[in-house]
């Protein structure tokens, strides 16, 4: 995790903070946040794939598709779903709201939400404390630290690329730690960049950043209502992304979306360990990635490693669940580089070279089907009885 | 839970079990059994659809195919899952020795393990331990304890059905614990009727019976390799299942099956409650199908059972991912008959009303998705920590 200052590290952004009084029995915890853009920002994003979508997906989403963007404003507390009319009419208000705070026009705002569903937005505090935000540069970190939930840590990441001779810089923050899972993990993720894009490069670049980081994280399966991720280009280094430097460029921004749902993941609820799969040998892409999310989703792959148990087992019959199309007489599996399964027939291993292997920061899982050359990766964490705790107690 | 005789409750059938010192460090308990018809049946079977599929169901397969069965033959202990040619060597040789012990030959034997994966099958134990088995009609009682692995309690149901004005009997014993999930759930069943069938009678019986039971319950999503459901019809009452007797039967056999499928999840390692989700308004029976299912699997809902939490904003949200088409503002949720979402919005309930429908045995959940007619069922337990501690704990 770098050290560094998330969505104002690239030129023409600031942020801050305020506590609302939205997460209810703790009034001084921050939980209302702000992103200002100097200037007009050409704007993407990804929302969340689940049917049940919350009020701020929809407004946000209206307001990308018409045009640029000046502010995002986030609140945690509250998640603004299953909240009905009503909740449409609290995300719009407080967009205009952060408009009028910032000096902006109401469809220039994006809005986000993340907390308990189905509970009113407390508007008229969230209104209330705008005005008392004064979004700075080094209003990055009240930023990263107002829209967490349950995580435990800020998530921050920023890249340098030179493009054509000059540095452009990417930044983002992001949250997440429970409802995490594919299909635009569970999370708010808002990235910066002071490249100059259009629209449909912003859309394009973010897509490809988002799938191969958050759509390829999972904590339990689980989709929220409220995912959204928000790419916005202020273009204040003069430098665009197009020909040579898209590669490049598009590779930076997946490297920041990468680090933030790495952090993710290892700040999951309840999390110890964080895993990696690799998968080898899918007959496609798409069996690939099937195998790999359904591996990070499994519960007794979860709680094996958990219990630094390399149950390839476990890890074998959730490839063979996954639909993708698997061989079991030459499938492998290697964790932490180890052979336990090979083409087929279970290896023996050093029970010490294992057992070194859990105490590593990422742990290594490779699993090859045995059918083909494609490969995916994704990344899961363990099932401790305290992620049961953490939400058995959560209230609703 | 009936206290009945199980697989010996229709006529024809006795059984018996022994402890051969398959489950490691406990050379007391009862893990090889036997299961013998008087005379040859008709026999069908349903399987796992993981693709890594153990070499017992494998042995199996093939001789179902074949015709009649004489016996079955089961072990805990070892699953003799991703074992390789051994594996179905060993299978084979197992039913080889079942078949010397009762005077049938190899091919009227089924076999069926669980246990551990990946660990070659004790056969030399087993061959030596048949032998000691002397099948009874109270054999059911030490076959039932045998067969368990992390099951807490036997698993034992039966029904007595009048066609054509005789009574005709079918029973069942199964086990299973984890690794339970839709798609033949993880689990071992056998069942046992004196029905009169003809080979694609009871195949189609067993299906219809196995759709609506085993495939669909759910305690952590983890399909099994070693999954294996039999019906062996001795035709001992003389009745003949066809024509109107058909309806009746199937009915029967699918109350046998589903009494069985939910002891599973009430014995769900580490569960503390079963839930019971009947989605109606699908658009389609598949659709209901992958509502139903996805709210029995999802950590977040199982959590909040758990936690007696009527969370219904992860129920909206496991069926908003489930891929099931839904109308978020005119979806509903009852939990315990207790409304607390209604066509859109949440609705007040009283908290010692919600409070007394934790305490039930079983805890239902009603899911209105808003755009259809069609329905489902699917039965779930909660998420505890004990479940984490039990799987975290296995050996491989």
């Amino acid at each position: 995790m770098s050290a560094g200052r998330g969505v104002t590290f690239a030129r023409g952004f600031t942020a801050g903070a305020t506590a609302a009084g939205v997460k209810h029995g703790d009034a001084g915890r921050l939980d209302v946040a702000l992103l200002v853009a100097e200037r007009p920002c050409v704007a993407a994003a990804a929302f969340t794939r689940n049917q049940v979508i919350a009020a701020p997906c929809v407004v946000t989403r209206r307001h990308v598709a018409r045009g640029p963007l000046r502010a995002v404003v986030v609140n945690s507390g509250n998640a603004n779903a299953c909240t009905g009319e009503q909740g449409e009419h609290d995300a719009l208000a407080m967009a205009a709201a952060a408009a009028q705070a910032v000096g902006a026009r109401t469809e220039e705002v994006a809005v986000a939400s993340t907390g308990v569903i189905g509970i009113p937005l407390p508007l008229d505090r969230i209104v209330r404390s705008l005005p008392r935000i004064r979004p700075t540069v080094e209003g990055w970190d009240p930023f990263s630290r107002a829209i967490m939930t349950t995580d435990t840590r800020p998530k921050v990441a920023e890249r340098e690329v030179w493009l054509r001779g000059a540095p452009v810089r990417i930044g983002g923050i992001a949250k997440g730690a429970g409802m995490i899972h594919p299909d635009m993990a569970t999370l708010l993720a808002f990235v910066t960049t002071d490249a100059r894009l259009d629209t449909a490069g912003a859309q394009r670049a973010l897509r490809s950043a988002v799938d191969a980081s958050f759509n390829a994280i999972s904590v339990d399966g689980d989709t929220s209502t409220n995912d959204t991720a928000l790419l916005l280009a202020s273009g204040a280094s003069g430098i665009a992304v197009d020909g040579d430097a898209w590669e490049p460029f598009v590779d930076a921004l997946t490297d920041v979306c990468g680090e933030l749902a790495r952090a993710i993941v290892a700040d999951g609820e309840g999390a110890t360990k964080v895993f990696e799969v690799r998968v080898q040998g899918a007959a496609t892409a798409a069996d690939a990635l099937a195998a790999a999310r359904t591996i990070t989703t499994s519960n007794l792959v979860k709680t094996a490693i958990h219990g630094a148990d390399p149950n390839w087992g476990r890890i074998l019959a959730a490839a063979g669940r996954s639909g993708a199309r698997l061989d079991q007489r030459r499938a492998s599996v290697r964790i932490g580089g180890v052979d336990v399964f090979s083409r087929g027939s279970p290896s023996t291993w050093d029970a010490n070279e294992v057992r070194a292997v859990f105490e590593r920061a990422t742990i290594e899982i490779d699993v090859d089907l045995g059918v083909g050359d494609a490969t995916a990766k994704a990344w899961g964490c363990d099932l401790s009885a305290e992620y049961v705790h953490i939400n058995a107690d959560y209230t609703t």
